[in-house]
């Protein structure tokens, strides 16, 4: 087991160009010792998501951006390696904010689950079981609050969080429309998650008509991971008391704030509700949805796919992947085996 | 009393150059007569109302438009004349749909409140104990949900529905600021209203500085009447869980949709919640916010204006003053007296 703690740090901020390889750095330093009171946790799976190009972001946010020189902010699937906690004993898997490093020095207040070998493969803990499924299941039931029957429409549809938000929409009995990027999102969102339609979005034309004749009903539900012309299309087929659920802002850049079409007009004729989810205000509710979750996976109702790239150097070009909609999956970086 | 029945009834949609007197003409016909289990009301106050606008508007809205040829839709306080129904006795008054004219044959389903002489003037029962009181109160109590201490902030402050809303808040232990359109309607939010903090959107610059100089910790319920600028201004200013309720979008046209800033960013920032408001989803609760309502003004607590004009062939040109945002107070036409 490594003697050293080899950790990626933030080099520089986002320039116009966006994320790329050059806003970070490897640096090698020493293995932290626990001090009383500390856990040591081993990092085994890191992950890439979305919500980083945020935290490296200057720009003010829900959380405070990742200094400069700083560890890269990052879940992480670790094992407690030291520990004089009974609560958290010695192999213990943890699940949390644990950074793009070998070695985290934890007082628990950054362990977010406890997780279980019996659930399934350790993957699924940085995904279904992981902030990704919990973001799909929480703002689903409890911002969208979708009842049988109800049309569901998410968008990145084929990505982590929503291909999970449509299985979960398909289980609860609703009727499913998916929007992706590629033909091959589009097969998947049909073949793997089960979406009752998917719409590529680069290729459909007007996304309004194309929304249209895959919902002629109109939207119920409406799962938000973009922001953006997609958006602009399911605010005009809403349906009277539609939820809107604003998970991610994917394809619109931070700063500055991009113009489009306002929707007022459209969320007071359907006296429509949007409602802006951030996980980590539901995590009193985070063990009772994975744990419903885990029981999806075991039979086999809920796939996931993992796209799982080796060795804590290749994390930053994972990343920019992921921004890029190349990954296939769950992006996440295997740096170690479980003890 | 009228033997005839003088009706104002919409002669031309709106075209790009809004609603003007041209939209409408006077007609004479007859008094009608009312058939079995029909009531007939004599109209005393017409109401005029920004909501007008959409109503005869071509476009599909949350009601049908007003067909050219037929009676403007409109609130109104009316006095039964003829019944044969014990539960709506000739001299009661009765306030609902009846459309600018002199006389309304009801089956009874488009009355929605009863009213009361002893509540006050009559002109409350177009005003605070109407629509825009009910309105003013639902959305801001079921929407908004102000806690004491919380910052409310109100556009069209000075309006109708603006300034009954911020009085509401204020009644509830609140610090209000409100957005209105001239120094003489700042000195009426601060001197008549109550407000905390008025801002003339026209003069102020830099709406955001202004907003920020006035709510310094933030906004935690937003009352929209306009949509617009004075939007933008409120969505850079959210605390985390703010609301939003959007009742009316005045500021801004219908068609085409016009493009502003995307919130959504904002929106997820602050986990803010926006919700469509149309007080007819809330008639069941439109006689307790009366009572509430009438309360309050016995008490001297709500303030409230009434522009009036005399005479039914005044209806047009008052409504086209309201849309130009030229009333001082609620904008209604007298056109009898109570029996």
């Amino acid at each position: 087991m490594s003697e050293t703690n080899r950790r990626i740090v933030l080099a520089a901020r986002p320039g116009p160009e966006g994320v790329t390889e050059d806003c970070f750095r490897l640096e090698v330093g020493d293995k932290p010792r626990p001090g009383p009171g500390q856990l040591l946790i081993r990092n085994l799976l890191l992950s890439c998501e979305p919500a980083q190009r945020g935290w490296i972001a200057a720009a003010a946010n829900y959380s405070e951006p990742v200094p400069l020189g700083g560890v890269m902010r990052s879940f992480a699937l670790g094992q407690i390696v030291e520990s004089d906690d009974s609560h958290w004993p010695a192999g213990s898997l943890v699940y949390g904010r644990f950074g793009w490093q070998d070695w985290h020095l934890s007082d628990g207040s950054d362990i977010d689950r406890r997780c279980h070998a019996h659930d399934g493969p350790l993957e699924i803990n940085l995904h279904l079981l992981g902030l990704t499924g919990l973001t799909a299941y929480l703002a689903l039931t409890e911002i969208g609050r979708p009842q049988a029957g109800e049309t569901v429409v998410v968008s990145t549809a084929a990505g982590a969080v929503g291909s999970v938000a449509g299985q979960i929409a398909k289980i609860l009995g609703c009727r499913t429309v998916g929007f992706t990027g590629s033909d091959e999102k589009v097969a998947a969102c049909l073949d793997d998650f089960g979406y009752d339609a998917a719409i590529n979005y680069r290729k459909a034309g007007d996304l309004a008509s194309a929304l249209k004749a895959a919902a002629p009903e109109g939207v119920d539900v409406y799962y938000d991971n973009t922001a953006g012309p997609v958006s602009d299309a399911v605010m005009t087929q809403l349906k009277p008391r539609a939820r809107i659920a604003i998970v991610g802002t994917m394809s619109i850049p931070s700063h500055p704030v991009p113009e489009g079409p306002r929707y007022n007009r459209a969320i007071l004729v359907a006296r429509a509700t949007v409602t802006g989810f951030l996980a980590f205000d539901w995590t009193e509710k985070f063990d009772e949805a994975a744990r419903q979750l885990a029981i999806w996976h075991k039979e086999g109702r809920i796939h996931t796919r993992h796209d799982v790239a080796e060795g804590i150097e290749a994390a930053p070009a994972h990343l920019v992947r992921l921004l890029r909609g190349e990954n296939d999956g769950k992006a996440m970086v295997r740096i170690a085996e479980p003890a």
